[in-house]
């Protein structure tokens, strides 16, 4: 099964409803930069990349939306005044849905430019322009996964035993995936490879998306539980570790979903490589080091149980970081869609821009 | 609120249903050695310490039960195969109910040892012996417990924020318990601490149990999911580990709850002093090392959500080992009844029983 995180059918955005996976497939539709902003921040869709492609689809909905809108079409091709305030409203709400997924800010850079190259045509032309360009990042998206992909499959041994925490798939792209893309691409090589996935509470995307994603595609998978990782890496059942990333400083430092650094600790403590997969896209050459990447601290609802059942003790504090900063020094290479960048530093990653 | 996690009423055992805390607050009753078993492989009942303790009231209560009927009364004082094989089948029943927990066989050691010093009196006397045996084991328990804490209040610092995993608590034991007793202690010394507890999945026992406790008890508690442990050590926002165990080898490795040596690993990378409550019971000096205590795997039913509630995606395996074993290369200290003793090792876990 191909699995179409994201799609355009219809002239409006589709969504698979992450949320409910497994237990039920449905596409949730957007037609606002607001829903769709809305439809990041409750994890409707997750994942670095498939949060850039969401929020340019975002910026393109919005630029039709507003097209359409009589005011607009009266204004036509004079002072557009409602319709670049519309914009502009626009990507601010995008902008604030997830503040540590760096592809959300490369997505509206990009989305933005292409609409002050066009910001003399008509607002239609514009809407049409600024689709073309989500669908070209999406495109693209798929390209650059299958490329680090082939990266990653390298890297690899017949046989090998991956652990992977949270959910870096296909449902966390645009299709193919980060992460599981580098399973895809070893298994679509011929390697036999087995699948470890993390739970990874509290949202538990390794339990229902990997897992989910993995048996769609007849990949071996077995879940554990979070505290279980060191028990299998103890045991020589890990022979490596391979996740992907919300965002990467200058200096290679990952962030990534909650627990990941535990992970990268675990693994240099027993001797186990720990790769990356990461588009560049997700490098943020703004950002200095791991100490400057905003951590952001979702509901204590999330961490009280699952969903609507709650088994916490009543009157109990709970803290709720999503997500947790991997020191460049644990991370055994970067897999990116330029290659494979061993024990990443300020210098290789400046190179791979270069 | 003092937690009587056992107790003796009415002729007979009851114990406090753990599964269903902290929802519901309710003691379930039990008659014969069979279903004192069920218990404490079902969870009703759980930490090593308390299932010792069970275990012991198991073998009174199949004592008791067998005295009352009609074919040993016939028997009275003559020959008593029926009340033996009775008994034999009690010891078997309760023994395999948890292979992990070593407090579990030593209760059990205690009890035939005392059935031997009696064998020679009526069923009805050595019932009573043998439940004056087990309220005996029971008392100890609390002072063991008590005593371990005012040794390990003693290694924290006022305002200590002290991480654990699982719960070693008064649920845990006849009651106080062994690492939160030390927290106990810790307070009722005057000492500010705050706790930060780990929610131990698959089974909850932190979120569930030792929150449920700790709000009890009025001691500031926070609860994170058990990957964010490792960002809180690396946010410098845990000062000390403390954590119980279900069976210590000669050499000082701990087992205990699974996720227990993640912490641990986690702890000697942040150079974080990681602590083992220990009663000398749960010492093991017959296992040369950890590697030689047997490890359960329980039902992969819990980790594919939590009671009746499932997430995970259908058709993925799953692993369930429910303990792991931390080395003693990596343990502080062990706090015992007799003091603490730190870096253990086979020497100075030998002279403890000197």
């Amino acid at each position: 099964m191909k699995i179409e995180t994201l799609r355009w059918f219809n002239n409006r955005l589709e969504m698979i409803d992450q949320r409910i996976l497994p237990a039920a497939f449905e596409y949730l539709s957007y037609y606002t930069a607001s829903s769709v902003a809305e439809g990041i921040r409750s994890m409707v869709v997750r994942g670095a990349p498939a949060i850039g492609v969401a929020a340019a689809y975002g910026v393109a909905l919005e630029a039709l939306h507003l097209s359409e809108e009589p005011s607009t079409l009266r204004q036509a091709q004079g002072e557009r005044v409602g319709f670049n305030k519309g914009m502009e409203e626009g990507f601010k709400v995008l902008a604030a849905s997830r503040p540590t997924a760096v592809n959300l800010f490369w997505a509206l850079q990009r989305m933005r430019k292409v609409w002050e190259s066009v910001a003399a045509q008509t607002p239609q032309q514009v809407a049409q322009r600024l689709l073309a360009e989500a669908h070209e990042i999406l495109a693209e998206d798929i390209r650059i996964n299958k490329a680090m992909g082939a990266h990653g499959a390298a890297l690899l041994k017949d046989g090998a035993r991956v652990l992977t925490h949270c959910n870096a798939g296909a449902l966390a792209t645009a299709g193919w995936g980060t992460a599981l893309g580098v399973f895809r691409s070893a298994v679509e090589a011929g390697k036999k490879i087995s699948v470890i996935a993390d739970e990874t509470r509290p949202f538990l995307q390794g339990a229902r998306l990997t897992a989910w994603e993995m048996v769609q595609e007849n990949i071996p998978v077995t879940l554990i539980t979070d505290n279980m990782a060191g028990y299998m890496m103890a045991h020589g059942e890990v022979d490596a570790v391979v996740v992907g990333t919300d965002r990467v400083a200058a200096n290679g430092d990952v962030a990534n979903k909650i627990g990941t650094y535990m992970v990268a600790v675990l693994a240099q403590w027993h001797n186990i490589p720990f790769y990356v997969a990461c588009p560049l896209s997700t490098i943020d050459l703004n950002i200095a080091s791991g100490k400057d990447i905003p951590i952001e601290e979702r509901s204590v609802e999330e961490v009280k149980g699952f969903r609507d059942y709650h088994w916490a003790a009543e009157g109990v504090k709970i803290r709720n970081p999503a997500f947790d900063v991997t020191p460049a020094e644990l991370v055994t290479g970067l897999i990116t869609e330029r290659g494979v960048v061993l024990k990443p530093d300020v210098q290789s990653i400046r190179k791979l821009f270069g």
